[in-house]
C-alpha cells in the first residue's frame, strides 16, 4: 500500500463478523462509501448508489464498504441507530463505524482522509492505491467509468 | 366534529409550540401525515410530499401537520432523534409524538385510527370530518386532486 | 358558454369519429392539451401528464382532449406524421388538429386564445368557462388540486 | 478493422459536412446510438443518454454518432423532418441516415449488424472492434463503466 492509502479506523463492524482492512482487499476495486445515516443525500443518492454498485458488479471484482462517519449528532446517531437503519434500507455490505476521537467531533478515518463532510466516495485501485475522494453527488455515468477503468 | 374524527393523542410536539388539536383546525383541510423517521417510503416518498403540500397550499385553507407513530425499534427513534431529524430533512410544519401505549408497541392515535403501517395520510375536511385514511405511496395528482375537492 | 370560452377551430380530428366541440361537453371539467408532436417539453411532460389525467379520472366527470397547434416547421408535423405519433406513444383520447391560417404561422385557436407556445394548457369547468390557461410545465400536484376543485 | 466492425451505410448525414467512417475513428472508443425520432424509448432513454455521453467524455477518447435507422413508418421520418427533431432536440453530434434497402423495410446498416429495433446501441473499441450491441433501455452506470474499460 502507498502512502495513500491509510488503513480505515474503526470501533466496529455491522453486516461483517470480521474487521475489514483496505489491506486485505488488495487484488479488489474498492468503494468506500462514507455517510452518516441522517444526512439527506446520504440517504437519497448516496447509498443507493452503493447499492447499485454492489448490484451490478462481482464481489471479487469490486468491493463496496459502508463507513459511518458521525460529526454530528453522535446521541442519536449510536450504533443501535444505525444497525436499525441498515436492516430498514436493506443495506447488505459490510458497514464500519468510523473511531470516535476524543479531542474532537470528527472521527479519525474522517481526519485521516480529509474529508469535508458526507457524502464521500473514497475508490481505491486493485493496488490499494486511493484514485478518487469525492464529497457530495456524483452522477452515475461519471462513477461507472471510473470503476470501469480500474477495473482492468 | 363527527365520530370519525377522534382527537389527535400525543406526549409532546416539535415545530410548535403548543398542543395541536384537530379541533382548533376546524375551517381549514387539515392533512395528517403520520410517519416513523427510519421507514424509508416516508423519507422518500411521503414526507417529501407533504412538504410540498405546506408549500403549495396557504395556511389558512390547508394545515399540514406530522405525527411520528413509532411502533417498533423504540429506542432510536426517540424525540432527541426525530428532532435531529426535522432539522436535517428541513421539516418546518409541526409534528406531534404519537403518545405510547404501556401495553402494546402501537402507539395511542395510530391504534384509534386502525393504521396499518407508515406512512399513512389523514385528510380531514373543513369540518373536521376524516375525508381520507391511506396507507402507503399515492400520486401526486390524486393526493392534489383530493385536496382540491375540500378545498371549496 | 361565455365570451371567455371560444369554440375549438380543427380541421380534423384523430382518434374521435366526430368534431368535437366544447358546447358539448358542458358538464365535465374539460383539460385542453396543446402540443406539437416535436416540441420536447410537450413529449416530456404535458402529454404524459394528459394521459395521466385520462387515466385517474372518470370520462363522465372529466374530458381530455389533444390539440395539435402547430405553429413551426408545418410541413414535417402533418396529419400522417402525428398519426403515427399518436400511435407510437400510445395516445387514445381525441386530438383535433388546430386549424392553419393562411396569412399566419399560427393556427386560429391558438391565436384566438392567445396562447405563447407549446405545452399550454386549457381547463374549462363544467359551464364551459375557461379557468385556467397555462402555458409550459405545470406540476402535477398543484394540477391535480384545480381539476379537484373544478369537480364539485 | 476486424469482420465484426462493417462499416456504417448510410444515405447522408446531419451535423456534419462529411460522411464518418468508423474506419476514420480508429484510436478512440465509439458509441453509435441507433434511434428513429417517433420512438418513445428512444426519445426518453436512448437519446438524452447519448447526450450525456457526449458532455462526460472528451472527443478525443470518444466519439458520439447517431444513426437513424428507420424501419417503419418512412413516409413521416424523412431527412427534414429529422432536420426539425435534431435542432427541436439540442442534438448536435453527427447523425447518419441508415440507407434504405429498396427490397426491406430495414436500412441497411441495421441489416448488417442484425439490429432488432431502437434504440439500438453499438460500441466498438479503440481498434474499431465491436465490442456491445445493446437493445433497449441500459443503465447508465452499466454503460459508464462499459465506456470507462474501453478507454484505457
Amino acid at each position: 500500500m502507498t502512502s495513500n492509502s491509510i488503513e480505515l479506523i474503526t470501533s466496529s463492524w455491522l453486516n461483517s463478523d470480521i474487521d475489514i482492512k483496505l489491506q486485505d482487499l488488495i487484488g479488489r476495486v474498492v468503494v468506500v462509501h462514507t455517510f452518516q445515516m441522517l444526512c439527506p443525500g446520504c440517504v437519497s443518492h448516496g447509498l443507493p448508489q452503493a447499492i447499485k454498485i454492489r448490484k451490478l458488479f462481482n464481489e471479487s471484482d469490486v468491493a463496496v464498504i459502508g463507513l459511518h462517519t458521525v460529526f454530528e449528532h453522535h446521541d442519536v446517531m449510536g450504533k443501535n441507530a444505525l444497525k436499525v437503519f441498515l436492516q430498514e434500507y436493506g443495506i447488505t455490505f459490510p458497514v464500519g463505524i468510523d473511531k470516535a476521537d476524543e479531542n474532537s467531533n470528527i472521527p479519525l478515518t474522517m481526519q485521516a482522509y480529509n474529508l469535508r463532510g458526507t457524502p464521500s466516495l473514497l475508490i481505491f485501485d486493485r493496488n490499494g492505491q486511493l484514485k478518487l475522494s469525492h464529497f457530495g453527488i456524483i452522477d452515475d455515468m461519471v462513477l461507472g467509468s471510473i470503476i470501469g477503468r480500474l477495473m482492468n
